[in-house]
């Protein structure tokens, strides 16, 4: 590994708790550069502390309040065997704005209420266009933050896409957000993320409808959960199973978080008990490694390629004299002579 | 390419309007077996016929109903210069369940109304794990429905992940989908699907709020919309410039889709007149191109690696003993021994 000085007192600094050099080497991830992959690596030894925290959710549900509500109470908190109070992590995801950079609105309005706390740390990233991909930055800005000692890392998503369920794959605890009256059975279902969650939670749970989405929620729970054994491709049989929590809030109100809190506690000891902890830390892992392969493959390939050839073979396909599978075998060739 | 009677004979049925053997092609294609991709490379001479139309928005916007109520009105509708109506395929990407499945509901709910219509074909794509990923089966099943014959394709997809952008960016025509009370402004700039729209719909008008989220949307296209021109990364200034409309329909009721359908045979003749429709036949190729080089460059690299190696880096991985970066490398350097 080539160092350089710049990037030797960036990782001084983020670990002297510098927050002006951690926003900067966050960015410097965020953009794939060499310098922030390199501290990143060399931070990575100071790695695997954090409990990690996914919340996830479709638009309207309250998430952002959640979250802000969450922050406070996590602040406040002191688990057993804990003295200090926690330092919370928070990076939002907003896979939005692919064109128009749509983090900046909510970096406003989320920093509102938690700025001048030295123990929470916020970053919004307008991530689509992101050089590395969306889970594999966000991977990297959270392991930033666990090695500048963040104690909880929350990671905010929206929607229910498939680069939900990949971020949601790394957290060690997952939140899936609802909200009453957001639709009926079928959506819920196709929303597909109950099968990500290790807890439920109904928010804005002064509006009517309330009782009936956790009602819901619990039938579909109860119908046919295969259960997040699955997700390795192997059953778990180690220790109790974990039984996912339906709850409500009101985050407006900051109404039904003592719950919400003991919930990710309690699944934070579930996960230390059974082993479960590992062997997330290993699925993450395995991802991160696994984007990161693929990438350099990429940029292999693309630095093997005759300038125009691409675009020339490209062109073939639009005119239908070469099908995409013809035109991949031929590039493809390419690079191995 | 190597030919397999089996193959041919599907490609021929296909051809010939076989459902039967259409079915078949498209669950070996989403299966990317061989087979599959051999028949849609026979295929392929005979594809770019097709109007590719994206219908995407939130869970709970009443999407579905709205794509069976179009396709009924597509059916009907004798656009100029065409004798015959129009023969319509569905193509609903549920990007859910990643292990349950969630495509079967959708498709016995959606099947009745419009079964018995030989000029219709459905297709629910259970997509999450998918082994080539949602994007490029997604578009390979598109593919084959073009090339048997159907003139408009409809592409429903869920949510505003990242998955959903990249599918948007291969239609011809995207509409998006929202319904009042979804959200505010915030909410709307989140789900950062606005800026692909060539079409917006508030569907589900009846309910209150329909002429403030109308507004809304339109106040947003006004405030800053970059133009779809920069998805290619360059502008586009040939021919006039497409202005989106702001629609509203109930498609409980059937209502407003005069003037959707109108919209969507507008926006066609536009990008016919404009130049779009080649340069998104490009871009979609290109997506298509890039999607198939990096599988196989995976594909690759896996058939290069001793049996456990990835395991053993891991490993060392998780222990902290040696980096992602670290381990990527020391895989990769295997590849070219």
């Amino acid at each position: 590994v080539r160092k350089t000085k710049v990037h030797m007192r960036l990782v001084e600094n983020v670990l002297a708790g510098d927050r002006l050099a951690l926003a900067r080497l966050l960015s410097l991830i965020e953009n794939q550069e060499a310098e922030g992959l390199e501290a990143l690596a060399d931070l990575y030894p100071r790695t695997g502390n954090a409990h990690m925290i996914g919340i996830t959710g479709a638009p309207g549900t309250g998430k952002s309040t959640l979250v802000n509500q969450l922050v406070r109470r996590l602040r406040a908190a002191t688990p057993d065997g804990e003295e200090a109070s926690l330092k919370v992590g928070v990076v939002a995801v907003d896979p939005s704005s692919p064109f128009s950079g749509g983090a900046i609105l909510g970096d406003r309005i989320r920093m509102r209420d938690l700025c001048g706390d030295p123990g929470v740390f916020v970053r919004s990233m307008a991530s689509r266009g992101a050089p590395g991909g969306l889970a594999s930055t966000t991977g990297g800005v959270a392991q930033a933050l666990d090695a500048a000692g963040f104690d909880v890392i929350l990671i905010e998503t929206v929607g229910a896409g498939q680069a939900e369920v990949d971020i949601a794959r790394t957290a060690h605890t997952t939140v899936v957000v609802t909200a009453p009256g957001m639709g009926d059975e079928v959506q819920a279902i196709k929303a597909g993320i109950l099968e990500i969650a290790d807890i439920l939670v109904v928010n804005k749970a002064d509006l009517p409808g309330t009782e009936n989405a956790m009602r819901a929620l619990q039938a579909m729970l109860e119908m046919g959960r295969p259960g997040k054994a699955d997700l390795d491709g192997e059953k778990r049989d180690v220790g109790p199973a974990w039984c996912v929590p339906v709850l409500c809030t009101i985050s407006t109100e900051g109404k039904g978080f003592d719950m919400l809190l003991d919930g990710i506690l309690q699944h934070r000891q579930y996960l230390h008990d059974s082993g479960g902890w590992g062997e997330r830390e290993r699925e993450r892992q395995r991802a991160a490694l696994n984007a990161l392969i693929r990438e350099r493959l990429v940029e292999r390939f693309l630095d093997s390629q005759p300038d125009g050839k691409f675009e020339e073979v490209l062109e073939k396909v639009v005119e239908r004299t070469l099908s995409p599978w013809q035109a991949a075998r031929e590039l493809l060739q390419q690079e191995n002579t």
